[in-house]
């Protein structure tokens, strides 16, 4: 079951340059992305309505305007009209691609495969350090799960995994990873959920020592704000004992980083990265390895998840079980629900409901009606 | 849906020789073909009756008469009949296979699937040389594709595609290719549509210039004669302004090669190349040259092919728009339609019809109403 | 289609140690092994009740008395409790996995996919050779096949394919094979089936002179006791005149085998041996060459079935036809459809029947009703 009436991240911008074409196949429909001469993105169907083809598979034509298939050499520009059938004067009306709203916002290409209508890219959520000089980017990455949406934003509503999943690069302090103080809502609109985390008095992880100097113990935080798009972070930690929870939070590291959740298919998600610092300014090579420790935390992630799918696929007809680290994670499922039934409530026959996935989905909101 | 009732190529004859069975699927059905000692190609369900061992896993035994198991040694004629079944004396009647109608004509093994009382060899397509010794083979190939059978034959029926597809070997010239005259008729008993093409005073390809001098630019003509069983074209060119399309067509370079288009399983066909050439007679370099662009060509369009198949099993439900140039294809279409017709009312409940291929047929005949 | 209330080998006992969880699928459920500190072996459903995370994929915990779970830390002792909720202090009540009966006896670890209530280790087969310690192991090898289970009981209760398909280590004399005497029984309590064979005055096969010296030609027999947990072996051969058949079958070359076969997928299937030898005592050079032999063997018959299997799924509606040497594999099938038949009228909703192996089984009975 996809979530059409929300923005996506269908790519990262630096993906989408150089003249080629990009293929991307989002909530399971097949979309081509290719930048035009006046530096905008076009979103089209990347399925040639003559015969078939991709046509991501072809090449920017009429000076970057358009793409020609590489079938018959048809050309669509980013209206998704159709600018010339070889071999004939005369163009057929329905002879144009769907085409997908766009907006490119903070390095990152967003999508709306719903209703056109109701896309406003005000809806777009801001990242956690705006358009603040003092944050520099230390790293932005693209994976491909192989894990439905709803299970990646469960991994990522649930933090407690950090002690058993990353044992390297962001955990730190196993023990205090398991000994975390938790707080979870929801906003008012019911837009977002807020999952915060305590972490006083611990052991520095790898990521936060690579370029600072901590005296010793710090206090360390985690705030993960959850959409239907993905998740807003802010993490960090100052000195043991300077206030890092209820001060200004000065100095210290401090990380923001977004994490774009897009459905590819009913069983494989994308998943985009994009992190920045306020620390270390200006080191590239503390950046790298903020990058590096970063993609090595996401491919454990990627391990579990997708162990864990291929297990739900195999023993869909067993139940499980929910602990009170997952009441975000169930926040966010209630929050989705709700996303969907009102899709669903607008265009009552717009989809059928993919069976695998929509079962592994109310296997893990169990316990819902208990919270 | 397959079309039982009809003549297909099942194998090069060079591929069947050396004592050895050749495995080939057609028509969804397993068949293993072997020659007998009188130099007859034999065609056996491929599929032990005792416990359904593929034969062409077993080896020739009874002098090279018969297939024999490799599981428990059963021994099969070119009848179908088991002459042997090792541990005991009577063999049971319902120890037979299935045998197919196969007949070997200019350098092809040709099978019928379908009911066996309606195979007349009379009806396999004649080769447009014929016998004629002025005609000298250059290159024949094996291929098998991912794409269904429609599909390849759409292809073939709308050459409009070289222009984009094919940049190497058999272009020369884009420009002649867009704006080539194109004529397209269907014959009176409805066995074949003809597809021909003109491109008057263009540039040669490198497959005309391999093994000939023009003088400069050349008339240029390409013949398609489709039917069920494939393509039998005829190109060629001869020097610009000597009337090649009116006249005798004589001198100059001339290919006539024949395609054969045997379904393997609803998505994948089974792709049989035989060319030959009226110059540079002797010359097995020039020969050399010919199939190897030919070979590359055939790659071009796999590619093609398997990429459109793919993006339209995912994309079913969104409609196909046709252009002109898809007449040849369209009339092609209604001619096999008419074969499927025919033989759903000989035999109403023979098969169940593929929902994959069956849809995608559907797509490619979209406008079949209006031509 | 699974039988449930049975005892199948789960693992060879060498398998489960050194500390690490072994995952294995039986009877289509994902089976989590490890050993206690006591020595035991616990047998776990692979599937965290938490989040679904396959618990093989984790490490032992609590002194090696319990898996923990790789993504959240939860720990599953062998009665299937969680032991440990990291996070919190009360562990609901429904936080436990499955646990199923395990027995381990003669170096194979065997468990029961049922009923538990119906589990009695004393209906574990017997292995032939006791506890005789004139019996000395000459190898053990664990293959996945992919073929279904009852196509591999099949191939054992006939062995006229040995003639065919083993040509190298246990052939020996194809002659022989071809005209061995066969003698099937199935047991009063139809528990097993026995098919016995004589081969007298053959060439013995390699596996019989790697260590033994015989003066020439050996009267050899087979001796093989089918039930719905594998098969029980006994093969050997004498001196050829010594009456090896009726008399006391001392002296010469005799080995006794077990084949544990146990289903993992409807169309996969654990395939277990453990070898005997009752010469050549000590030597370990023997032993070797025993093992090389049996395990070439085997690789025959898995290159045979999964052939085999592979055309049956495609050619699912076409039928079969039994000869006489199939009477053993009919016996067994008549077994397993009784014990089908009873486990079915005990838990008549329990399960679906897979369609592809359930149609396979049908068509390996055909002839059933002749017998």
């Amino acid at each position: 079951m996809f979530l059409f009436d929300n923005w996506y991240v269908a790519a990262l911008s630096s993906e989408v340059s150089g003249g080629a074409p990009l293929a991307r196949m989002i909530c399971g429909k097949p979309v081509v992305l290719f930048r035009t001469p006046d530096n905008r993105v076009a979103a089209l169907e990347d399925r040639c309505m003559h015969r078939g083809m991709p046509l991501s598979a072809g090449k920017l034509c009429a000076e970057g305007r358009a793409l020609q298939c590489p079938y018959h050499g048809l050309e669509f520009d980013a209206s998704g009209a159709c600018i010339n059938a070889p071999g004939q004067a005369t163009i057929p009306r329905a002879m144009r691609v769907l085409t997908y709203p766009v907006h490119e916002q903070a390095d990152l290409v967003w999508l709306w495969p719903g209703d056109p209508a109701l896309a406003d890219p005000a809806d777009i959520p801001a990242l956690g350090h705006g358009d603040d000089p003092q944050w520099q980017m230390f790293g932005e990455a693209y994976f491909e799960f192989k894990a439905p949406w709803g299970m990646i934003l469960d991994n990522l509503m649930d933090l407690s995994h950090i002690a058993y999943v990353h044992v390297a690069a962001i955990n730190g302090d196993p023990e205090a990873h398991y000994n975390a103080r938790m707080g979870v809502s929801t906003d008012e609109d019911a837009k977002c959920v807020h999952v915060k985390r305590a972490l006083p008095n611990c052991n520095p992880p790898p990521q936060y020592t690579a370029g600072y100097a901590f005296k010793g113990r710090i206090d360390r935080w985690q705030e993960f704000e959850g959409s239907a798009s993905g998740v807003n972070a802010w993490s960090g930690g100052t000195d043991a004992g300077t206030g890092a929870f209820e001060g200004s939070r000065e100095g210290g590291v401090q990380l923001r980083h977004f994490t774009g959740l897009t459905p590819a298919t009913e069983g494989s998600c994308h998943y985009f990265f994009h992190g920045v610092r306020n620390f270390a300014l200006g080191d590239e090579q503390v950046a790298a390895k903020l990058k590096a420790g970063l993609v090595a935390t996401l491919r454990e992630d990627q391990h579990i998840l997708e162990a864990q799918y291929a297990r739900l696929l195999e023993t869909g007809s067993r139940p499980l079980v929910s602990l009170a680290a997952d009441v975000g994670g169930l926040q966010m499922r209630r929050l989705i629900n709700r996303l969907l039934d009102a899709e669903a409530a607008r265009r009552p026959a717009a989809q059928a409901i993919p069976v695998a996935s929509a079962n592994i989905d109310a296997m893990l909101a169990l316990g819902l009606a208990k919270q």
